[in-house]
């Protein structure tokens, strides 16, 4: 037995140390592809901040690296384990600790799932907004490690735009806690933003406190079908351009549309090009307003058809098949998902040329995304088992990333760099920055403990 | 002539230097009360990025001090000069130099007042919703550095809440590009708003690219007097539980009407304690239906009178009163402006040991805010020239911020740190938060040459 894992028997309690190779398996990765992933010496089940305290001072002990995991729902491989490493899982710290409705804010754990946490506070008329499609299986604490989005961004912005304050244990074990509990604030450098995406490189977050919103009123909800993805897109522009103000707008190709059909059984429409799925959430007349605006709009740009859900049920409905997309996907092949970025003008322009790609190559991608945000995810799929086509593969991923940083994008808008871009980031961001994030890096985690490898290489 | 001159002379144009000590005299100081500045070695009026690389370059080659300016009208004194330091001001960086309309964001060199582009934006049917009180003499590079809010954070947040992207000189005199033009984007660290807030001590902002709204529908404005500043926070806390969707809840109490009255000739009602200022720019009958629920709450908790503004113009008139408060106070004295925020559930509770704090030391204190964020600005009004009172004025406003605290605020929501609350700054972040300031200052900054001794002393 290695010295971290008998200093680890000393501190913790049994249940919060798993070292059980067959046990240890599930914790090695997240859900990336073409990740590597090492075993890790020991997986922490911390159920309490002391817990987490006490295995980071462990690993320091022996300069062990550390890797904090959510719910393992990652698409980067953030989360994946190191060879020898201390995995330390927060899924067990999965309470709510304090709802507070004037003062509009959630105190968390960070192992709750978002699914649980927008359900508890809905049930007191707030609202919490970052939903990625995976709500149901990802954590908060997740959500945060990568500032996570979701579908109504276009509206209500990221995870970052709702965080407060946090309870952060630090590379020395000690205890970080940024922010506050009010509204507004600007005492000293604003820490809480920047443990906020930075995939457990600089600190493990143990609570957060979540800014809420009131509930919205009911949506009305519309779906729009284009005869090509490009004329969806420049649909798109002018439904930005109008400034009609929305609370969702989706896109799914044809592809991504018949992998929903099938996996859901669902029977959306599979004869148009690509689906627009649009929400208002102003209610009442305004609602209807916005809705009938983005109907003339879409018209006026080549829609085929425009259809208005008929009640929330039917919306829900669009909702769930958009969200289940990836799963969907997943069914068809291994899938690697891009995350790009592209100002909103662009966006016709990267769905042309995300398809050409496609027909370059010969691969399948599905092209849904974020269409309201320029968030695009065209997902690639194939047979991993047949090595040129894997090889196709990464290359239309990798050429994906390309064309939305042509475009003036970013190479991803909500997944995190993790180590899946790791290279791309180094692309993007440029040697300056990069020095700037080697040095903050350095600055809170000297010894380089803490998810070493991960979104910048020391 | 000191050696730092000398260079910069050498490497600057001659209308970029100021090195006359009368010239050199109005920019010693910010608005700051009670904060030490020192005198410059020079000031350089910088026109474009490379003259503040240049003049960042000489200074850490003498390893002397670098104070960045905006428009000086910040009011904790984070601008002041230091004896012996350059100051570069940004004031002549002061076009626009883009505006995108459909991907919604200006481009912008920092020493554009905060109004002008406002304006430039409206002008395009866009909205830069950040308007501090001093919007007409602050710079957008200003705002920036202290992550200014203003009255409209309550409906569209703060400053960092829009900016997309920077160009800063670092303390090395490197340009970092930080961010992106697009709405979402997680490629590294958010090194964007770590320099947003930062006060100039961790680089220099040279350019911004800032996120717009689209315009807003016409407000509707209406006023609510009580007879007591207590009654009126409490009304407030009932507006904010019920969600109403204000872009504007604002505070004034009788000492501060009466001030703005004879300020600005005008005939706000003197008889009430406390006046609170409501705005919805929802449009149409979302508007009015907000005013009506706004008029209705206040009439139910204790409001002697509810007044709509007829029209636009009237609603205009009362922001404009709020606007003028603090230069209106200054008419009457010397004046320390608080800037606390407290959990909106606290705000009667904080006006009440606010006015009580007045009267026990027998000091006039201005209350004004924005309410509807629980930033409060009471406003110690005194003769400076008497020692006592001075000296009760300066107990005064600590004592407001021990208050803040108290009821689990902050000491700053919008003003900064500076040199003014340095020493509180420590009080509320604690040593462990205080430590990770040091180490990302000198992580940026190793040889501490960027406005040393502001925020915090290393």
């Amino acid at each position: 037995m290695s010295e971290v894992v008998e200093r680890l028997r000393q501190v913790l309690p049994p249940e919060a140390l798993v070292t059980d190779p067959d046990r240890m398996e599930s914790f090695r990765y997240d859900r990336a592809m073409f990740c590597p992933a090492g075993v890790p010496a020991a997986v922490v089940l911390a159920r309490e901040t002391a817990h987490v305290q006490a295995a980071v001072r462990a690993a320091a002990e022996f300069g062990v690296p550390v890797v904090p995991q959510g719910a393992r729902s990652g698409l980067s491989g953030a989360a994946n384990a190191l060879d020898g490493c201390v995995v330390i899982s927060l899924e067990k710290m999965d309470k709510i600790l304090e709802i507070q409705p004037v003062d509009r804010y959630v105190v968390t754990q960070p192992g709750v799932f978002n699914a649980v946490l927008s359900r508890a506070v809905a049930e007191q008329g707030l609202f919490y907004p970052p939903d990625p499609s995976s709500w149901e299986f990802c954590s908060i604490g997740g959500n945060l490690s990568t500032n996570s989005g979701g579908l109504c961004c276009v509206k209500y912005g990221v995870t970052t735009d709702y965080v407060l304050a946090l309870e952060v244990v630090l590379a020395n074990g000690e205890i970080l806690r940024t922010g506050r509990r009010t509204v507004k604030g600007v005492a000293g450098y604003d820490l809480t933003k920047l443990i906020v995406g930075s995939e457990g490189t600089l600190g493990i977050i143990t609570e957060a406190t979540l800014a809420l919103r009131p509930a919205t009123a009911k949506p009305r909800t519309m779906a729009a079908l284009f005869g090509s993805g490009v004329a969806a897109g420049e649909a798109i522009v002018e439904i930005i351009r109008s400034g009609v103000s929305l609370s969702l707008l989706e896109i799914m190709d044809r592809t991504t549309i018949r992998a929903v059909n099938a996996y859901k059984r669902m029977d959306l429409p599979e004869d148009a090009a690509a689906m627009l799925i649009a929400q208002s959430d102003a209610g009442g007349a305004a609602g209807a307003a916005d809705i009938a605006t983005v109907a003339k709009l879409c018209r006026e740009n080549a829609a085929i058809e425009c259809i208005e859900a008929d009640d929330e049920a039917e919306g829900d409905l669009l909702l769930e098949a958009r969200r289940a997309a990836l799963l969907a996907l997943d069914e068809l092949g291994t899938t690697m998902i891009d995350d790009v970025c592209v100002p909103r003008s662009r966006l016709a322009d990267f769905i042309g040329a995300t398809e050409k790609v496609a027909r370059d190559l010969d691969i399948t991608v599905g092209v849904l995304g974020h269409a309201g945000d320029g968030n695009m995810h065209p997902t690639v799929v194939f047979d991993a088992t047949d090595p040129e086509q894997a090889r196709r593969a990464q290359v239309a991923f990798d050429k994906i990333m390309e064309i939305g940083l042509e475009l003036g994008g970013t190479i991803t808008g909500e997944h995190g760099v993790g180590v899946l871009k790791r290279d791309w980031l180094a692309q993007e961001i440029g040697p300056v920055a990069l020095s700037v994030h080697r040095s903050i890096k350095a600055a809170l985690d000297p010894q380089n403990l803490l998810n070493p490898g991960k979104v910048v290489v020391s």
